[in-house]
């Protein structure tokens, strides 16, 4: 049952007497349930709960807290439909995506509650002393990661579940060591906290520390704000936009101490044709980017929104194909009235630039909330001259780049600003023509794509999900997979420290099993 | 020789017509070398070339990098006493520790060409696609550690040969593949014109692209001010003052593209006595910690500025012997007279608080720019209420707290700013009772030391130099050992990307037989 109010760890709260509602878009009528937003008060008795409960949680074995991730995973389960139903009813989500992303969601959840139970993942190195090395004693090191600290969750609109409450940022986080406070999203903020009720539970089955986690409510920009100001606060998790993203970066960076923030933010995820593609897979290309830049409406980080291509008969009869295929995809919801209309405004924005030719647009009536897709192509030299084009126009929409030659194709690749993804169309034999464009993409971007489509983000160990910025405040880390744990750790040496009084993963006898380096060799074997 | 002039690249350089001098703090007086300090043009020229340079020096391989590595500390071998008495002519440090600092700088240009020449640092990860999978197909997605881009090195002022010009931070940065700009230490340009030579004799005799290293003159800030706002450069390292590392990494914040900083700051090392230590090796403990605060004139980041023990006649005995035995030991040599000149007002603001009692003060008549040793000792209450008193004094200074009871010595060390290092001195026996003083102090530090002084940062790759801010900028990341490297690279994925265009380290028979993450497993075999 969806009550509105905080959980300040395992305690439900609501002190500020400031509510608000989500939104059903697909209905287009707000949803019954009254959400009470966080108080200045709640913030405080949160971080401090969390501060408290990480003196504990900071030290709890890699199996307890595995039993705690797979808890979080089978109480998320067992909310069965009132979650989807949830879900869909708060961003116009079809049941099929609702179902497949749980399943990532649990999948995510059950990855790091493998990861910790194993538990090399914290990196062990020993180097053992030489007391007797001159001209001075060589000390026993002993390093691993530990965790950093509480640290805050900022959902994403569009996926309410895999990135948001127990999303990656959360399961990565509570994996590492650290409490996690989610600000939760105010479009979707029931689910929140119906995700929220099962990580609670799921803390007290397997015995966590109250204040492991905590979920506040939030319609506005002030209760985030607070939160990454907050002392007690030792890193900030966010997927969303530039803005948004950027806002926190900055207030995290202007704090006494600063602290880390790994914001996931814009893409356009350029997409290089080159003419081979075009000529032998023309159909096939035009119907899988149709399919890509309107799946989930548009409504993803790694939606393709720039094509580029060099001018030519193929590169016209592809982008002729694109048009004919978008337009016979039947319009979906999005996820709410705000971002239909900031899709609409920005859509028309860069359709109205100078010397912009609109290749499809899907005018007929649609349903509130429902978005109109859209294809415009520009040249080269006019994409270069006027950054407005640049810009990531969240929704289904692309912009067709003809360039005069692969120079200009080059110039194009390195004038963007850095990008979660790049693609490649084409043959092998002609990449390697072309190296100066796999360079130059491979320079502003995270993940290159061979004959694809960028959507589509596999969490696995050797996914990156991040790049250069503005794709992330971060190119060192990443958002998606095992890895991204090493957002919230941080190394610690124990120099000459007692075995007794060491922790297991670095004991003589490695009681865990973990692979270690020691003195420089990978072994699990005792020393 | 010497020409004050600025590496841009290869090219010797000296537009600005600004100069200056460095100083040599034994004798006095200026040193007779003129140096240049780099005009916009010329940083404009040192980044676009690094720039260029990235494009070739990225995809060099591992072994030539080695070579590069490698050569790097021949020539800096090969340029002998001249290097050696340039050193102590600008830093007023020994010919001892001239030597042992070259030694440990030649050992780390080392160990990261064994580093990269062996190859799997950069943490391969593959996983092989499932075409078959359902409901959709799993890709092929291979990844791996690329370079960051251009990074700026500032020199510290406390090492001229180990966290300078050819120092851990441009090691681990070319290892990398990160071409190096250096801002050279104006306190020690001399000795960074001579190393700079060396690095770039050792990049055209291995065929390094130019621009792969530049070394720039500067006296002031804003040469290091123009160099980090660069849009070309990609990441910063600095080791220095709190209040210099700060204000680069305030400068990186607001960048329109912010990028990396990694400052290595300032630290009071807190030392904790636990009653049985002062009882049974008080005299042995005064000995060591006299010698260990007044090492290098007590000008080292993890000298040991804080001793805290609990009030009681073997803590009074103990800071006694502290006094009697520094008291001994004869003054040495500041490294420039700008830094005695702060060692004097600093020691003189914190030993003039309300309620500090002085235990030992060198008064004796010394040399220009010689250190007096001091040390004082307060209350845990008074210290708790007077945060002037946790100021780091940098120099042959430190301060004895006197706590009541564990409680307050455990509420001191809550209340400590982050540290690079923390120091137990006791007994097993009695750590095991005393673990809120353990909990508390891995909290706030990067690296914990049982019976043994903080001074002598071993290089290896289990030591952890870095910790909780103001520490360092960002605690996830060492300065120290083959781990540094960390600090350059960002991971990027290949999906299904063709084999034969895959990087060597990632292609499926492993020609370069480094070990892989493969489907989960870590593995040296081929696909």
């Amino acid at each position: 049952m969806i009550t509105g109010k905080n959980y300040i760890g395992t305690r439900q709260s609501s002190k500020s007497g400031i509510t608000y509602k989500t939104f059903n878009p697909e209905l287009n009528t707000e949803n019954p349930w009254v959400f009470h937003e966080a108080s200045s008060d709640e913030i405080e008795e949160a971080v401090q709960l969390a501060s408290q409960a990480f003196e504990g949680y900071r030290n709890i074995s890699g199996k307890k807290k595995s039993e705690f991730l797979n808890a979080i995973a089978d109480e998320m389960e067992a909310l069965g439909d009132e979650l989807l139903e949830t879900y869909m009813q708060e961003s116009g989500l079809p049941r099929g995506r609702a179902e497949g992303e749980r399943g990532r969601t649990l999948f995510q959840l059950r990855s790091f509650a493998e990861l910790v139970a194993e538990g090399s993942w914290i990196e062990a190195s020993i180097d053992t002393g030489i007391p007797d090395r001159k001209p001075a004693p060589k000390p026993d090191l002993r390093k691993m990661l530990i965790p950093i600290g509480p640290v805050v969750v900022f959902g994403s609109s569009n996926f309410p579940f895999a990135y948001s409450t127990a999303g990656g940022d959360t399961a990565s986080a509570l994996a590492a060591g650290c409490p996690v406070i989610v600000k939760s999203h105010p479009m979707h903020s029931g689910t929140g906290e119906l995700v929220a009720s099962a990580v609670i539970k799921a803390a007290q089955k397997t015995g966590m520390p109250d204040g492991v986690f905590s979920n506040l409510n939030s319609s506005g920009v002030e209760v985030g704000a607070k939160l990454v100001q907050h002392p007690g606060v030792k890193a900030v998790g966010f997927t969303g936009s530039i803005k948004g993203g950027r806002a926190l970066f900055d207030l995290a960076a202007k704090r006494e101490e600063p602290i880390p923030v790994f914001a996931e933010m814009g893409s356009v995820n350029p997409v290089v044709a080159l003419p081979s593609a075009l000529k032998e897979k023309s159909d096939f290309w035009a119907q899988q980017y149709a399919g890509s830049i309107t799946l989930g409406t548009g409504q993803f980080c790694t939606s393709p929104g720039l094509i580029i291509g060099i001018k030519g008969n193929n590169l016209t009869e592809f982008t002729q194909a694109l048009g004919e295929k978008i337009m016979a995809i039947d319009p979906s919801c999005m996820l709410h009235p705000n971002i239909h209309g900031a899709f609409n405004n920005l859509k028309e924005e860069v359709s109205g630039q100078p010397e912009v030719n609109v290749v499809a647009a899907y005018e007929k009536e649609v349903k509130a909330n429902y978005a109109q897709q859209k294809i415009i192509t520009v040249e080269g030299k006019t994409f270069l001259e006027n950054s407005t084009l640049h810009k990531e126009v969240f929704g289904p929409f692309s912009v067709v780049i003809q360039c005069r030659d692969s120079k200009e194709l080059v110039a194009i690749i390195k004038k963007l600003e850095g990008q979660l993804t790049g693609t490649i169309l084409g043959e092998e034999a002609e990449i390697r023509e072309h190296g100066d464009i796999v360079e130059a993409l491979q320079n502003r971007v995270g993940r290159i794509i061979f004959n694809g489509v960028p959507t589509g983000v596999e969490v696995c160990p050797s996914m990156q999900h991040g790049g250069p910025y503005p794709a992330s405040t971060d190119s060192r880390f990443t958002a998606v997979g095992i890895h991204s744990i090493k957002r919230w750790v941080r190394p610690f040496s124990y120099q000459d420290w007692p075995d007794a009084l060491l922790p297991g993963e670095l004991k003589n006898d490695n009681p865990l099993g973990i692979s270690r380096l020691v003195n420089g060799e990978k072994t699990r074997t005792e020393l």
